[in-house]
């Protein structure tokens, strides 16, 4: 377990950032891990999309439990979106934390941002920073601030400023996604002592520009999910209208099926 | 509950069938009957890979119960691929359905293939068509044989005398995945005097000449999943190499979250 986390922990190279690609279900996760991605992490709008649930409003604790029962069976480091941590108590967040590292999970992504669309105080988020460490000191917290995506006036002091006491309460990374100005991230990787995060943005810069900004980890949050999504439905559009139903190269009945074979039992 | 049923039943037309796209989630299916879809089905191999689970192995009685739950609130007709039953006693398997049934589902699809990769006596097919349709005489039971799927060396007497023994047990449709050949499907609708339900194939005739060849309904069993599994890989790879992670069109954040409120609570 220790090994597997300190594992995690050596991916992330700013520079020469991890690619994070995010699962939603089993067979979403053992596909990327059999196209050879180290390490995975989870999207919280494709578990909440996926049972019907609202992302971002702390509804999906036990689909994300579950979520991780499945997937630390798979050969591939996770790391598990928690959001905000499913509750306002830095002690419940901890226990529940505390129960996904003990299924193997190597990392959790927590956010600052709340159900109602505001920006938690930062010293509440540090509390529950603080209380994850205490309780799994190992585990990768990768603090997420959602400066950007609130719609904060002048994100990147707030930022950095966020992102520094969520440092000194022991995150292990900073995560600020809805940016991928390469001027931006560049202020951030060199000001915090962390390995920064940054969520790909389809047309934005690539994995080599966001890595020249020194980031040192890139998710694709949502994004794949989406795209499985949309295809699904263009392909159903296509069936309906006499189209082109999909485009060559989608998985066999037998490769799905042989995901299920992944597993390490 | 009646009406719904017999609005199902309606859609069933030989020569202008019907599209039933097959979803695996919540998020797929909200998204298909977004589309205008007015009934879709499940995928047995998207609801067990999903889970981390084999197809076609009684192995996700739960997974599907707790999917048609999650369904049967979506502004759709809903039809449930219960593989053979989950279970060789006729008794279990109708009274399984009668829960489903409760949930609100219009169909069901029943397939004689085992497990074991062998056909199941047709007898014993037939008295679980019996047992389930006395239990709910209304529910739209299509049987499907998997006659071309496990490769009977002569399918089409084959199918055809199970198509009849169904039918005499109550099913209301007949499917037949595996042959989309005109000429073989023609024969079909010719001699059974209930709706054919044939499997799409990417490549073969579209819904036009399916439906002139007397067909139904088209499904698209797994199709969908796998476009979309395929669709998430290539965007993670497309990332990791620095190509174009996706084609547009896909669903914004917004229009994701947006599927939950098609709820009907």
């Amino acid at each position: 377990m220790i090994d597997r986390r300190a594992a995690f922990h050596a991916l992330h190279r700013s520079g020469r950032p991890l690619l994070l690609p995010n699962a939603w279900d089993h067979a979403s996760a053992a596909a990327l891990a059999a196209r050879g991605h180290p390490a995975i992490g989870t999207t919280s709008l494709g578990v909440a999309a996926t049972a019907g649930l609202p992302d971002g409003a702390a509804a999906t604790a036990g689909e994300t439990l579950a979520l991780a029962r499945r997937l630390a069976r798979l050969p591939v480091l996770l790391s598990v979106d928690v959001e905000a941590g499913f509750s306002d108590d830095p002690a419940e967040v901890a226990g529940y934390v505390t129960e996904l590292a003990g299924l193997g999970v190597v990392g959790i992504n927590l956010e600052d941002g709340r159900p109602d669309g505001t920006l938690a105080e930062p010293e509440s988020v540090a509390d529950t920073i603080a209380a994850v460490k205490a309780a799994v000191p190992d585990l990768f917290v990768n603090a997420r601030t959602d400066t950007w995506w609130l719609g904060v006036a002048d994100p990147l002091p707030e930022a950095l400023a966020r992102a520094r006491a969520y440092r000194a309460a022991g995150a292990d990374g900073i995560f600020a996604p809805g940016t991928v100005d390469p001027a931006t991230l560049r202020v951030l990787t060199e000001r915090l002592d962390a390995p920064v995060n940054a969520l790909y943005q389809p047309g934005g810069p690539g994995l080599a520009e966001l890595g020249r900004a020194g980031v040192a980890r890139v998710s694709t949050g949502s994004l794949l999910f989406r795209a499985a999504l949309g295809a699904a439905v263009e392909a159903a559009d296509a069936v309906r209208t006499g189209g082109v139903a999909v485009a060559a190269g989608l998985p066999s009945y037998a490769e799905v099926q042989g995901l299920v074979a992944t597993d390490g039992d």
